[in-house]
C-alpha cells in the first residue's frame, strides 16, 4: 500500500508538523523528519508516544510502526530519496520563498512539494523557484491533522493537475477528506466560513442581544451539530425537501432580508468593539475550565470521527 | 417531576408541532393537542407510534407514556385546564396574530404561551392581546425538535422576565438546550449564523472556486465537526491557547483582510446568481440520494446526541 507513496519528508515539527507525522506513521508510511529548534527531536517523540494510542484507536495500516521515522538534523542529504514533503514552516513569506527555492532546487523534478500553509497563498512563496514550481501546491490540514479529516488542497496557478490530482490521492489514502480549492483565494474555504459566521457572532453579542456562552451553545446544540453531518448545501437541499431550488424560491427573501440587517449592524473590527466583545468572553472564560474542555473536545472529536468512518452516505 | 409544569397544550401538529408532542409525552407531560388540517389525528398518531423508539433511546421520564395525549376537535374546551401552551401555526402574521388575541383572552393570566415561530418575532403579533401579553414569548425550536437541542427563547419588549425564566425552566426540564435572546432581531440567532455562512458558501461556489460537494465536505469534516462540540468563542479561545484576546491580536488582522475580501465577493441574492449556484448544486444532487441521507443524518444526529449528553464540560 504505502510503496505506492514512498518515502515522506516532514520539514517543521510544530503542532502541525508532529500530528501529520503521526498520521504518516500510522499508515505504515516511511518518515523522515527535521526541525532546527532546540529540543525538537525529544518533543517530537514525546508527542508520537503520547498519541500513538489514539491512532492505534483509529486504525493502524499495514507496516505501521512507531519505529519508521528518522528525525535528522539537516533535511538535505535525504532529498534525494524523499516522494513527498510535507513542510510546516513559520507562516513568513520571505522564509517560506527561501525555503521552497532551496527544496525545488535539490530535490529530483517528480518530488511533491506539500505546504501546511494555512494563510500564504502559494503563488507568492514559488516566485524565486525556477526548477519545477509545478509541482508545488498547498495541503492545509484542520489542527489537528491526525484526527480531523479536512485537508485544503490549494494549487497555485501554474501547479500542474497531475500533481493536483495526486496530492487529493495522498490524501485520500491517508484517510483524510480533501477538497480541492480551485482558484486561490485569501484564507482558502474553511478560513473564510469561519470568519463569516464568527464575524456575525461578534456582532450579536458585543450589542447585548445574546450572551457569549450561550451564542457557543446556539452553534454546538444546533447549526454545528447539524453541520457536522450534512453541510450548508445538503442541509439546505433536505430543508428544501430534497430541492436546493425549492429551499431558495422559499427562503431566499427570508435569507436576504436577514442579511440586510447584518449589513447594518456588521461587526467593525475596531478596536473599541473588540475591547467590548473581548469583555464578555472573559466572562464566561473566567468560569470554564478552558484546558478540561480542550481535552474532553479531543476525546469527543475522536468517537465523532470514528462513529463517521462508519457512515454510508454521510461525508 | 411533570407536576411543576401540569398540563401542555399543542396548538397544530405538522413536523414541529407533532415532533414537540413526541417530546413532552416522553418527559412524563399530559398534552392536549388539536390541529383542523383534515387527517390530522391520525398523521399523529402514525408519526409518535414511529417515533416513540426513537424517545425511548434517548430516555424516557418516569410517567412517560404514548398514552398521556387527547387529540382534541378544537383547544377552546381546555384552555382553562392548560398550564403552558406550545403554538405551532402557520407563519402568516395575521393568522398569529388573531390565534393570540384568541388564546390570550380565553386563557387563565398565567398561562404560558409559547410561539415556535421561526421568523415573526412576537411583538409584532401580539398586537391585539389585551389579557396578559407579557406571559407570552417564542420557543424556537431546532427541526426536528425531539431531538436538536437547541431551543432559542426570544422575549418580546413587554415580556415579563419570569415568563422568560419560566420558559427556561421548562424547556431545561424537557432535556433541551435553550439560549436566551434579549432583544428581538430579525432571524434570531441560529438562523443568522447559518445565513452568514451559507452566504459565502454560495459566493465560493457560484464563482467556481470550489464544489458544492467540496464546500460541504469542508464543513462536515472540518468546520462543523468542530463546531458541534465547541462553538465559535471557545473555539477561538482555545485557538488562542486559552485567551480569546490573543486569538484576537494574532488573528483580528487575517479575519479582517478575509472579510474585506468577502465583501468584495459577496453573493448578491440575484435571480442570475441564484440560477448558477442551483445549477452547481443540482449537479451534485443528482448523484446523491438524498432520501438516505435524510435517513442516515437523523441516525447519526440522535447518536451524536446521545454520546454528548453523557459529556461534563461540553454543552
Amino acid at each position: 500500500m504505502s510503496h505506492h507513496f514512498g518515502t515522506i519528508g516532514v520539514v517543521g515539527t510544530g503542532v502541525i508538523g508532529a500530528s501529520w507525522t503521526a498520521l504518516f506513521l500510522a499508515r505504515g508510511l516511511k518518515v523522515i523528519v527535521s526541525d532546527p529548534a532546540p529540543g525538537a527531536s525529544e518533543k517530537l517523540a514525546a508527542f508520537l508516544e503520547k498519541e500513538w494510542p489514539t491512532m492505534e484507536k483509529l486504525g493502524l495500516s499495514e507496516g505501521a510502526s512507531l519505529e519508521n521515522y528518522k528525525f535528522v538534523p539537516s533535511i538535505d542529504p535525504y532529498l534525494e530519496e524523499i516522494d513527498i514533503l510535507q513542510e510546516n514552516a513559520p507562516e513568513r513569506l520571505e522564509f517560506k520563498r527561501q525555503l521552497f527555492a532551496h527544496l525545488d532546487a535539490n530535490t529530483p523534478k517528480e518530488t511533491l512539494l506539500l505546504s501546511s500553509s494555512s494563510g500564504l497563498p502559494a503563488s507568492k512563496f514559488v516566485t524565486d523557484c525556477k526548477n519545477n514550481p509545478s509541482r508545488i501546491l498547498i495541503g492545509h490540514p484542520f489542527n489537528p491533522p491526525h484526527l480531523v479529516p479536512l485537508v485544503e488542497v490549494v494549487p497555485h496557478p501554474a501547479t500542474g493537475d497531475a500533481y493536483a490530482a495526486k496530492a487529493m490521492e495522498f490524501y485520500k489514502f491517508l484517510g483524510k477528506s480533501p477538497v480541492l480549492v480551485k482558484k486561490e483565494t485569501p484564507g482558502f474555504i474553511a478560513n473564510r466560513l469561519q470568519a463569516a459566521l464568527c464575524k456575525e457572532a461578534y456582532s450579536l453579542v458585543e450589542r447585548g442581544i445574546i450572551s457569549a456562552s450561550d451564542l457557543d451553545t446556539t452553534v454546538t446544540s444546533g447549526v454545528g451539530l447539524r453541520w457536522a453531518l450534512t453541510g450548508p448545501f445538503m442541509t439546505n437541499t433536505l430543508g428544501g425537501g430534497g430541492s436546493f431550488k425549492h429551499f431558495m424560491d422559499h427562503l431566499g427573501p427570508a435569507l436576504q432580508s436577514w442579511d440586510g440587517d447584518m449589513q447594518e449592524n456588521a461587526f467593525d473590527f475596531s478596536s473599541e468593539k473588540f475591547e467590548s466583545l473581548g469583555a464578555s468572553v472573559q466572562e464566561w472564560m473566567d468560569k470554564v475550565d478552558v484546558d478540561a474542555v480542550a481535552k474532553e473536545r479531543d476525546d469527543f472529536l475522536l468517537q465523532f470521527i470514528e462513529a463517521k468512518s462508519k457512515a454510508t452516505t454521510l461525508k
